[in-house]
């Protein structure tokens, strides 16, 4: 059984706040995990800042590459939130109110608290898409190959289920996991012949410390449940050659 | 006070373990917030996975782009370590054993251990100098402004201190955090104008949602410590202005 061509993905993380220190990402976590639960093969991240051009540049870069890309953050109602417009302006598309999302928002506000940049939330590329948004009101949206998520966590995933149904799935990829305590360089030789006899598969070596001593990790990744149970076999025997027993984790 | 040009920086981040959802990143999180505590404003980060064209690709763009750039990943001794002949492509120099290197691994390993694969780790591009390791021996190294390093984390923050000394220091960046049980609309007018009477600060809004309601952190930034108290302040009125007690956090 091959594997047809699997479908590309990047993110593309707008955040000064990411960049400072002072927040740790965890969507970018979250999403590739989601994706690899499609059978999606996520190829590149990019974390920018809060800076239109910046915005611009990835975008630009990464849909051109990847059949789709991922966004987080910026979609909010205050000055800094600039994503919206970046998108308009990287796909060459005027931007304006949608009168959906602007109703939406509208009925969700009391009298008077529907402000300027509130509004600034209605403002969706024209032909884009909306992702509901279960949490907060405020949809994200698709733009051709670009899809436009929140940042804050909890909004962003609520974002990533709405429009799971309409993503492409691909054949999921496998993956068997070793752990031995053995240096991953006395076994290096051997998991270069075991990658180079099977090359449909991806053979990662992942060194950890403990206080049992050196020892690594050996995941061994593809579409063909079949190769990559060989090649773990094939690291088992090799591991074992040095008389330690690998654990599957 | 102004602060004279600050340097820029870059963090290209190795890994298909990343990529795959496998493993979380912490390591980008770390750098930032050295660099931060440094004084340099890390402008960008890159997940790529391990395959050289990728890694060439993005070091080129970047160390094109910013004063430095930090890799982590990719130069220990298995098949997948390939972050040292990247690095050496992207820079057109030769690769090959460094003697310094060479005779730290060999005598670190018992007769007969330093394989050919271990070998791989004394595989230094010509021209770069070394960054101790003082975890697990093998070095990363630095040419012109790459300064690349190991992936597992005890080892890359090893490296990263070893290489403290050598790296250049800026005047750090001051904030102030205002937490506000009010929702980041309903102040996104004032915030707007406190930002434009502020241009020398940066004013981030991060929404939250906690059992009380909507709440955001306020974050002003900047390197005139003086400029940042008195947006601060202006902020801390703002909120006061809808019966909300901001708290410094």
């Amino acid at each position: 059984m091959r594997a047809e061509a699997s479908k590309t993905a990047a993110i593309l993380v707008i955040g000064d706040e990411i960049l400072s220190g002072r927040t740790q990402d965890s969507n970018s976590h979250y999403i590739a995990r989601f994706l690899a639960s499609l059978g999606i093969d996520l190829k590149e991240t990019r974390v920018v800042a809060d800076v239109e051009d910046e915005i611009v540049a990835g975008l630009n870069a990464l849909r051109a590459r990847y059949d789709m890309v991922f966004t987080t953050g910026g979609i909010g109602p205050t000055h800094d939130d600039i994503t919206a417009d970046a998108v308009a302006k990287a796909f060459g598309v005027e931007i304006g109110y949608h009168p959906e999302v602007y109703a939406l928002l509208e009925a969700r506000y009391k009298p008077g608290e529907f402000n300027d940049m509130r509004k600034r939330m209605a403002r969706i590329p024209h032909g884009a898409a909306l992702i509901k948004n279960s949490i907060s009101t405020a949809p994200g949206f698709h733009l051709g190959n670009v899809y436009v998520m929140a940042g804050v966590p909890m909004v962003m995933r609520a974002m990533l289920e709405a429009l799971a149904p309409e993503l492409p799935r691909g054949i999921v990829v496998t993956s068997v996991t070793l752990s031995a305590e053995i240096p991953e360089g006395t076994i290096a030789p051997g998991l270069l012949d075991i990658q180079n006899a099977n090359p449909d598969v991806a053979i990662g070596s992942y060194p950890f410390y403990s206080e049992k001593g050196p020892g690594a990790q050996l995941v061994t990744r593809g579409r063909d449940g079949a190769a990559v149970e060989r090649a773990a076999q094939a690291i088992e025997a090799l591991v074992e050659q040095f008389g330690v027993t690998p654990t599957r984790v």
